[in-house]
């Protein structure tokens, strides 16, 4: 078990809002809902606000001024679409203001060993957006050699972040978030996400790696912290 | 129940592969396992074969000058990403040889009562594409007057078929079907899927009206037709 000494980090140091990532991607999703997004991710300070590609011009435009920075999916939550739609969306995605997007990798070319291919995408992304791009590796469907396999691709190609999962297909284990942080070597961010939804939960992410946590319960996880009486 | 004879189909002369919209959308389906799709695809004569779009000039290729039409997903499974996107992803891949697309419609319009973003949307992909739309509902989400009156906006916007479901939140009822069928006032087409899996269950989808089945289980179907000593 990795602890938070040996990242530098002193337990009583950590400011969860920080670490969060607050995520609203269900696909009913209600404009007015995503502006109660906006306020809780203004009110605990999140570093970003994650939504739908459908809904960043609205939450640009709320969050505009503000430290929260907009953040939006790329080819989510399956992966398989093409390289050139996933620059599309991506482009006009920062076009309409979005600093950081998290981009389901295309699993289909790494279990056919099309290496090059899954390299390519997200270098072209890195390159063409100029944004943080969070490489999601879906670390559930995948073998220990493809985890690393995969996270050294996304590391070469210029990711920012190695994201364990969209939720969608299982989320994140704690030995999948201490493997990539053992793979990242600090050159790189982890972002656990996918079924965080408790305080312990988040920390013990934060514990084993995490720089980075995806979650839709930010405010459940402020609240408990509340109640903690942590500040 | 409605019943075949409704429909002016007699059941002796249902021939089940004419409904198959076989289907392989997993987000780790192989080169290979897309080669094989095809095989069945042209063994049993389906109408169609669905990859995901990264696979479309795979498909294109093997299926050239077969009756076997290629189709994708757009969209997909989710909805909400933008109507250029989907516009984008649609005509790439038309571009690329697809002659029939399920497009998943943005259930966050709908929801949010912007029933004219979520018809433009549709409207586009018909008039810009010039093949057959599919809008997938996903019915499992919605209420009774949500599916009519998506249903509705979809068959005005020009869709040719009206679809189910993803098969990622819940799959095809018979309800849902019958109603889809009501619906269509014999216009549009009428596609049940998600969870189809035997020719008792494909048998029922269009005895309520379906006029595709979409399934990954197209050689298993065919398989127990066959061990059933039907031809």
């Amino acid at each position: 078990m990795l602890s938070l000494e040996r990242k530098g980090i002193a337990d009583s140091s950590i400011n969860l809002a920080e670490y969060i990532d607050h995520t609203l991607l269900l696909p009913m999703v209600t404009p007015e809902q995503i502006d109660q997004g906006c306020e809780i991710a203004l009110r605990y300070g999140f570093p970003t606000f994650c939504v739908p590609p459908c809904y960043v011009p609205q939450v640009v435009e709320r969050l505009h001024g503000s430290p929260v920075k907009v953040s939006t999916v790329v080819g989510f939550p399956l992966g398989t679409t093409t390289a050139e739609a996933k620059l599309y969306e991506a482009q006009l995605a920062v076009e309409q203001g979005c600093r950081e997007l998290d981009v389901r990798i295309n699993l289909a070319w790494l279990k056919a060993g099309e290496l090059d291919r899954l390299h390519a995408e997200i270098a072209q992304l890195v390159e063409e957006t100029g944004v943080c791009v969070k490489a999601i590796l879906e670390t559930a469907l995948l073998t220990e050699e493809e985890k690393k396999l995969a996270g050294e691709i996304c590391i070469d190609a210029g990711a920012a972040f190695l994201m364990t999962s969209t939720g969608w297909m299982g989320g994140a284990t704690l030995a999948d978030v201490q493997l990539l942080w053992q793979l990242s070597r600090g050159k790189v961010g982890v972002k656990a996400s996918g079924g965080i939804r408790t305080v312990a939960q988040a920390e013990a992410m934060i514990q084993a790696g995490a720089s980075r946590i995806g979650t839709s319960w930010g405010l459940e996880l402020m609240q408990e912290l509340r109640a903690r009486g942590t500040p």
